[in-house]
């Protein structure tokens, strides 16, 4: 059995939990010969062999002996030059940056093919739970109607917070800043940046479509206001941040994240704290439910340890679905029906609502029910979220207990 | 794109499920070019083309133009005649008879190799959960630790019934019957020999490792009484049928079949009705939950579509595990914590416990909670079922919380 050689780049949390992955797999033929980090003389909590480290990427792209390149660094930018280098070069490379492959992925897809080369990236969609390569080989076939879940565990443990422990809002994300689930600037996660990048990841291997992440209704967390978790407590569900891609024709898929009021029958009612979940949904498989940790060192460590191995047996993505000879397309026309909450400003002159259900005012706040085009909240988001209106999705597209 | 050319055995419940499901898939490059069947005059619900019929499988196994043989027959001896017969003449099978398999995987895993011909058979185990493939493929290193789960549908759901809904026992049983969830004899689902041979099945990709079904200690759900079900609602607990390979040290593993009491705060404890929900946990990736539908017509169908389209990309098992340096040992010399449960005959007398925590004593049953070693519960066990004693494990390998 050959054992793989790893150019690393990257030795954070993510990277040292690969070094101590590979370490503690006695049948793992894969090792580090390469480290390349900004700093080489940083200290670092793991020990790895000095000798390693290196602050030249070129010292390990030009490395002849570099088998596979495994990117786990913070930086969009820098993640996406290297890749790209790699994958020209012709070395197979598995990364773990959601951002970087929802912004680039048409073009390193086009270079896989080009060049005869694999690049992988399980670990960047829900950490260990293995989506991708599910959706990819287990699930293709066109017989999908639906991948739902939550996908951020940083926003999700906030909310378990509130919801199961009675923690207010600020408090709820203090706490998850002081466990290192936030980062010290959230909004990546509480905003729905970090599901959408997953969602759109996902959804290339779920229907073989891109679509821009700009493209895409994305409403956080960060508006929520006491009397919206007052007001979800008493209906007796939870606010969950939620992404989602549903088929909703033949012809048709419609994206978007945004919080959802999740009733006790769903699946994902039940997903807490700092967990991910996920529903996959087909026209014969009825529901499957994943679940497991999203995010932190050992469990995304393990999940890139999946891929490495992987490519002991030179498994690449084909992208079959991206072939199919009949594809939905992406449509932001539909109408969902949503729970919006204002108080300084007026929601019903600055959504065009097909319908109103119900409308509540008080001095406090003013919420209403109602039906709205996705196209319609794409078009405010922006002035929605800065007239602080907290928004949740209702819309059930499947009639039996969805997920 | 290549058009894989099915030959099909058998065309019951499955077999209809899988003419169905490539019916509906535009993308499936798949075509059934035979079915043959026991009679093929036999009128069917599904419509099928009456020219593919046939009762002869050489008409089948000696057409040059079969890509693949699909095999869903009833017949475990003539399951293993027909896959045994494919692969030696080289032709690649996917099969979802789990009592043929979990008896004869490691001649057909030989032939495999020898003949250079894949099986895939991840329908064979929990339908439409991927849990072979994932165990296969993603999960393919050597940090599990456990695969715990519910794998058997039918006493799932008579179990459901009777916690959930206050039913009892017997008429829970006549239920499933009636909605086809379990066999006109159904000892095979509720005496857990369905869960066992899935375990064994499951195990080959867990660890590498086949035991055969009779080395494994296997105890079923028909002895439980009225008592029983009382005193787990008493406890606050649901009593499921689990099966469990476990890894109890570096060296060893174990595994076994047994009805278990399970606490509210375990995944498992969610899964009622026919569903199937399966634990995978790992040194690093800690746990895993996989759910979803565990048998039935299209769920199933729909898990043999997957193993179809993976031919199309010439997939087979490697088998990795089995080629592992250090692997560990299957060992029956553990100890269980367990209740149970006697009214006519002594169970301290037919058992030899190591320590006894409790005894019950009543006019109406009497019960024990107990450590025993699984050696002597399998020694024992035809004795306990006559005896007509119900057995319940208690024992938490991991202390943080289990599955």
């Amino acid at each position: 059995m050959r054992k793989i050689k790893i150019g690393l780049f990257g030795f954070g949390v993510v990277g040292q939990g690969i070094h101590q992955v590979l370490g503690r797999s006695k049948n793992a033929n894969a090792e580090i010969i390469g480290i390349c980090v900004r700093n080489p003389d940083k200290p670092r909590a793991v020990a790895a062999d000095r000798s390693l480290f290196t602050a030249s990427p070129d010292a390990i792209l030009d490395n002849p002996e570099v088998d596979l390149v495994v990117e786990v660094i913070d930086d969009a930018a820098a993640s996406y030059d290297i890749v790209r280098r790699a994958l020209l070069k012709g070395i197979p490379v598995v990364s773990g940056n959601k951002t970087m492959l929802a912004r680039h992925l048409p073009e390193l897809i086009a270079i896989q093919k080009e060049n005869g080369v694999a690049l992988l990236y399980d670990a960047s969609s829900c950490g260990s739970i293995p989506v991708i390569r599910n959706l990819e080989e287990y699930y293709d076939n066109d017989l999908l109607l639906e991948v739902k879940g939550i996908l951020n565990g940083s926003s999700n443990y906030i909310l378990s917070r509130v919801f199961d422990h009675g923690a207010d809002y600020a408090d709820a994300l203090r706490q998850a800043q002081e466990l290192g689930f936030a980062e010290s600037d959230p909004s990546f996660d509480i905003e729905g940046y970090d599901s959408l990048f997953k969602l759109v990841i996902i959804t290339v291997h779920a229907l073989g479509a891109y679509v821009a992440p700009e493209r895409i209704f994305t409403y956080g967390i960060s508006t929520i206001h006491d009397s919206d978790i007052r007001y979800a407590r008493e209906k007796g569900v939870k606010i969950k941040l939620v992404a989602q891609v549903v088929k909703v024709s033949d012809e048709c898929f419609t994206m978007f994240v945004m919080p959802e009021f999740v009733t006790p029958d769903k699946y994902i009612y039940s997903v807490d704290d700092e967990y991910n979940g996920v529903v996959i949904r087909g026209e014969c498989y009825d529901r499957q439910f994943m679940f497991g940790k999203g995010a932190g060192s050992l469990p995304t460590a393990s999940s890139i340890l999946s891929d490495i191995m992987a490519r002991l047996h030179d498994y690449r993505y084909e992208y079959k679905k991206m072939n199919f000879l009949q594809k939905p397309d992406y449509t932001t026309e539909i109408t969902l029906r949503i729970y919006a909450r204002y108080s300084e400003t007026d929601v019903p002159h600055i959504l065009r609502f097909d319908r109103i259900y119900e409308q509540y005012y008080s001095d406090d706040s003013n919420y209403v029910i109602a039906d709205v085009s996705l196209s319609e909240l794409l078009a405010k988001r922006d002035r929605l979220r800065s007239e602080d209106v907290f928004l949740a999705n209702l819309t059930r597209f499947f009639q039996d207990r969805d997920c």
